[in-house]
């Protein structure tokens, strides 16, 4: 029983906040455990020691996330929107339509976040939500955040959440009509084999989806376009709308990433790594047989296994030897000296506190002599990427990436990384649009502080 | 008891989501009960009738949001940090500073609110937390969030609440040195008596501060040159950031204007309203006595005086008669008609669901004849004041702008309100950046798409 003392314990001093989930039940705490011991099984497929410490409280972090972000299985959206009626007047149908009949109420750019039932990574929402009041009703603003929350925070597709969110409101409110617009983006992590070759990657898959009911049911009700004109300057465009019911594409990138490899991959997935991966479905409360789920643990997995240890390693052993020294033996390098920059190269890595997704860019100077044939950018990228795929800490990976820069670029280095982490979303805290930024520095720039605000207002503003 | 078991009853519904709060102690549910009897006194003394649909559970909400919005009191910050302390390398301090010794770290753009210790309104909080490790040790992320969060969940004020956050993180990481800067906005209702006069009235008033320890104890520390160069590209400039510990200068707008009327004005302040708001500081687990807080009381009754139902009684008096058809007798109105529009009349109001202001613009639209005289700026800014400045909801004061505008300007007639709620950012879900927008149209409006459209495309992307 102290495996599981502990556990609690932990999830308390994890929590700090009380989330409601401190008292787990005995049922719950089955749940967590089972969690706990199948993230066990995907760590050690990934050839990592679970007891070291950063990782020995990765289940325990994984489980409670998983279960905060999937708490809509548990949620009743009746209790929820019943209790915020409210009787309004509205004007007379004959003359107008406002308040409680017939004038639209929308409430914009809610942030959520969910999970893709394709690949169980987090996708972000901007969710935008109108109704249709009608019978001298309407609803409290609040409500439907709340009732987007809770489909949001199960399992889902676009379409199938906007779906969802639609007709609960539909039922739970009984308005003239609902409409759903939702901007989802899927973070789009390159392959590992092709991340060298592929310079132009784009970081996310979007996607905008709607669905309506009542008034809204027909797509080109005149309701939609007061709706959208209202949305318009927001940067949303109707004509680019996907329409309800299509759901036969799927959007998920590490889908469509599986079926194009299976034909030229041979490697089998770990068939114990897969049945972790179904095992926390079940614990969550889903069916590992639902039809769109049925391929989901084997494509996490498959992703997970970009960040295995061992990953890229031969690279590695390709440019360790590279020292400028070697490559230019005898050139004399106390000329005058330059900041040289390498500016913007993305990197992609996974919270090894979390299991979730970190990226972003990485900024590296160095100072070069005159006449100093600058380090090609290529070999600076290929070394970010190696320290990116691995269960990592940003911190690490700042100081990684600066020794090994370092070793190749004289010793006069500054290196920052900018990240967004998916962690600081998708579980309680979440802060949406919240970045980090660490630095490291070697040599003159740990000493030269004005070497060093050179190179930092060098650094152009984050694009968001 | 069947108001305690319908309040606690309610407090389910209106959860819907278990925030960790549903099952109160004894204690708290006193407190609870008490805040809800002052919020009851605080309705009567705005002449509300308490059992008005809109208003019978207000003083829950209320109750429940203040609790939850200071919950910081009943938090421990050595909890949150010490399960969250990971050992790190660093790069050796003879040859420079990373990771776990002495490498900058940042978390930029995190979204907070806190209640003002000057006026009891929420106040949003832009933050951004930096560390520099020190003992190989690093603080998990969302930590630097959590525990920022703790003190923001408090009545505070902005200096006060950069001190407490970055001491807390002082005592907790044991790091070579914290930084912290706030960038705080604090609404800024216009003065009832003064609102039809001063058209240019901000409705922010906005507050950098900084604190630091440790190697960021000296405010012309190189390390502050190297923080400020990661937030600079976030829009923040060094040089305009108050320096730690200048309290003297209270930034609450509510309590500047206060002493600027506490001469001029004879009307004394209702001291049953006054005792009430002290007994919620009490129930809060504050000392309504602390020199901070001896003000609070008045300052807020005095403010929320403003949305007493019987306001600007007299100016809309002077208003509904000015028909246009009285203004112009016998003029022939059915020449071929044009949309007039109003955009962006500022409004300000008290959402009577929470008691917190909700604010934003108004845009109106109106068919008017050629050669016809468009009805003054002033007197639309009027009928919109005059809803305004009462408990409302937005869609009924969509509603009442468009049932008085049309009997001023001839029946054809579309109002458009954008608003930003207080209390979709200082409740439960804290939606930061989220907006409503709710419609009404009367006559040809209601009837003809392309007229609402032509309109609704003329309304300007919002100001943020």
């Amino acid at each position: 029983m102290s495996a599981l003392d502990e556990g609690h314990f932990n999830v308390e001093l994890e929590n700090g906040v009380n989330l409601g989930c401190t008292e787990l039940g005995i049922e719950e705490e089955a749940d967590s455990i089972a969690i706990q011991d199948a993230v066990k099984v995907l760590l050690q497929g990934l050839g990592e020691d679970i007891n070291r410490e950063g990782l020995r409280k990765t289940p325990l972090r994984v489980a409670k996330a998983l279960r905060e972000g999937t708490r809509g299985y548990r949620q009743k959206v009746k209790d929820i929107v019943q209790g915020a009626l409210f009787p309004e007047a509205g004007l007379d149908n004959g003359v107008g339509l406002a308040g409680g009949a017939g004038g639209l109420v929308i409430v914009r750019d809610l942030d959520l976040f969910s999970y893709c039932e394709s690949c169980l990574l987090p996708f972000q929402v901007k969710c935008h939500v109108g109704y249709v009041p009608s019978g001298q009703r309407v609803v409290g603003l609040s409500k439907l955040s709340r009732v987007a929350d809770v489909f949001a925070k199960r399992l889902q597709d676009p379409q199938c959440l906007a779906n969802d969110v639609c007709s609960a409101l539909h039922q739970g409110i009984k308005p003239a009509g609902v409409a759903v617009v939702l901007q989802c983006s899927h973070v789009h992590f390159p392959e590992i084999e092709s991340v060298l070759l592929d310079s132009n990657h784009q970081g996310w898959v979007k996607v905008l989806v709607s669905s309506g009911s009542g008034v809204f049911d027909n797509r080109n009700a005149e309701e939609w376009t007061d709706f959208f004109s209202l949305l318009k300057f927001r940067g949303i465009n109707m004509e680019k709308t996907n329409i309800r019911g299509s759901r036969n594409q799927c959007w998920c990138p590490s889908r469509s990433s599986v079926s194009a490899k299976s034909s030229s991959k041979t490697e089998p997935v770990n068939p114990v790594m897969v049945t972790a991966v179904a095992s926390i479905l079940r614990s969550l409360g889903e069916d590992p047989l639902r039809k769109e789920l049925v391929g989901t643990p084997s494509c996490f997995v498959n992703w997970l296994m970009n960040f295995q240890s061992s990953n890229l390693e031969m690279k590695l052993n390709g440019f360790v030897c590279r020292r400028k020294d070697s490559l230019h033996p005898g050139r004399e390098v106390n000329k005058k000296k330059e900041i040289c920059s390498e500016l913007n190269l993305p990197f992609w890595s996974q919270c090894e506190h979390h299991l979730l997704p970190f990226h972003g860019v990485v900024h590296i100077g160095y100072l070069g002599s005159e006449g100093f044939i600058p380090i090609g950018k290529s070999l600076l990228q290929s070394i970010v990427h190696f320290y990116g795929f691995k269960l990592q800490v940003q911190e690490r990976l700042t100081r990684q990436i600066a020794e090994t820069a370092s070793s190749l670029l004289g010793g006069d280095v500054i290196v920052v990384v900018e990240a967004n982490h998916t962690c600081m979303i998708s579980r309680g805290i979440e802060k949406f649009g919240s970045s980090t930024a660490t630095i490291a520095v070697l040599g003159c720039f740990s000493t030269d502080p004005a070497a060093r605000a050179m190179f930092l207002q060098s650094i152009p503003s984050a694009k968001t």
